[in-house]
């Protein structure tokens, strides 16, 4: 199933997406609220979204809102495409690099991604990303990928600068409005297994900045999952993002491609959908706002 | 003011701390809930708080819960004292290493600082921790302490071995119920200004682990909260650890000093309070809840 959560006419909703169409699941189904949070803690409730029928609206009217408005965590895998450690000067590692991200450095598909005053050094990454459904500690590879609700497509938005002021990443990968997510939500069942083998694209209008394969990463759903869990409890709702393919813009030659105000990024995995993200500048956010 | 969030006779209340006493606040004022979060967000209802009158119970009766039961994150500095950058082997920086904790990592003072079956390299770290109380970003330095709600103590317990997996330090900062908060959340009002000059220390019963002063931090309170709100929008509730002093176990010499099981690790602040939390094996706290 794929699944869009957003906004038409007003309310936001659950959204069960044919083609160009999307049936509204929660106007047949109010307990299903306005995120996947119910659907995720309810097989059962799953089970009749699938059969809900009903006249669609356009997907292209509905304004995305995050699949999970709350996630309770969102762990990030930095380094998982070879050929991208290697563009950042980094070695090949045994373990993965990870960092969180707060709530309020991410945003749905659609909304600006922003620019912030201080820095110039705007970066995309095209990430594929997990919605953890079933929690869990502990949990082993070969059971893994019955934790996952779905996949969809995140962009890890960083600003270099920051990122690299020490050794540790995380200011620089948690600008407010910087990592947008979606807008679509696919079950495992509609892709293959572990989300694997999926071509991952980044864009700018007609320039490709970064096109890979999920096939590629070196470590897939199912062992990040595991990896995960031997540290901390995963919960329902909980997003994992799985590293980015190598492209990215700080690597660069013979110049960095940071991006800029007034451009739109792409994020498109096959089979799952495209998060574009226009880019504003922090001080017209702001002036947006007023 | 000095506040506790706790259960006595079954019921989680926040309680105003008088020497040995504890006033129960939210049997006489309602509204202020199981956690600190109404008073945070009420300037008003921390004045009415103030005038609560009534019998007090012993504080060593009430069992200590989290000050803040979901906070929204928890922002942590790595290396603040000069002493601790040169024992761990890193360069003096001018800017802080920020990581992240989980939720599940943190538990109230009291509860069992949990030993992961797969490692044995568990650290102690002595901190102070702010508790945010009005939000904001882009906060300057000068009005940064007006956005502390009180302060706490931290013990922000560590695995070493998969702190350095890699160099990003989440795995090892965010093992299940690791990170020891409170017990007692004190106010700026009662406290040096920045929470400033208070000898902080860590120790096994007799044994004197860590012994410093929160003086000697290179980022202070304000400064903190500057820096961080560059990047991300504090909330009211937000958790901010700020490093932790020399004498960390890994680091002792001829051996390194971990924590084992059965042992009480106590970390002291001067004008706060004790946070102590008794060592256990995972292996055990899971026959404990069975």
């Amino acid at each position: 199933m794929k699944l869009l959560v957003g906004t038409y006419d007003g309310a936001a909703a659950v959204y069960r997406v044919d083609g160009a169409q999307a049936v509204n699941l929660t106007a047949a189904l109010p307990q299903i609220g306005a995120d996947l949070s119910a659907l995720i803690a309810s097989p059962e409730l799953m089970a009749q979204a699938a059969a809900v029928e009903g006249a669609g609206v356009a997907v292209a009217e509905i304004t995305p809102e995050l699949p999970v408005n709350a996630p309770g965590k969102i762990l990030c895998l930095g380094l998982n495409y070879i050929e991208h450690i290697k563009e950042g000067g980094y070695d090949i590692p045994d373990y993965p690099a990870i960092f969180m991200r707060t709530r309020q450095s991410i945003m749905a598909a659609g909304a600006p991604l922003v620019r912030p005053t201080c820095s110039d050094k705007l970066d995309y990454e095209a990430e594929l990303m997990i919605v953890v459904g079933k929690g869990g500690r502990h949990i082993s590879e070969a059971d893994a990928l019955d934790h996952v609700f779905g996949y969809t497509v995140f962009n890890d938005g960083s600003v270099r600068d920051f990122q690299r002021k020490t050794h540790q990443w995380t200011p620089g990968k948690n600008f407010d409005q910087t990592g947008a997510i979606g807008p679509f939500v696919v079950t495992p069942d509609d892709l293959p297994e572990g989300a694997k083998g999926l071509k991952i694209e980044s864009r700018v209008g007609d320039e490709i900045l970064q096109s890979s394969n999920t096939g590629n990463m070196i470590w897939g759903a199912a062992q990040t999952i595991a990896i995960m869990s031997e540290f901390t409890t995963l919960e329902p709702g909980d997003l994992i993002a799985l590293g980015t393919p190598p492209g990215v813009g700080h690597a660069k030659k013979p110049d960095p491609r940071w991006l800029r105000p007034g451009e739109v990024v792409e994020i498109e995995i096959e089979g799952i959908g495209i998060c574009a993200s226009p880019i504003m500048d922090e001080a017209d956010l702001a002036k947006a706002a007023e």
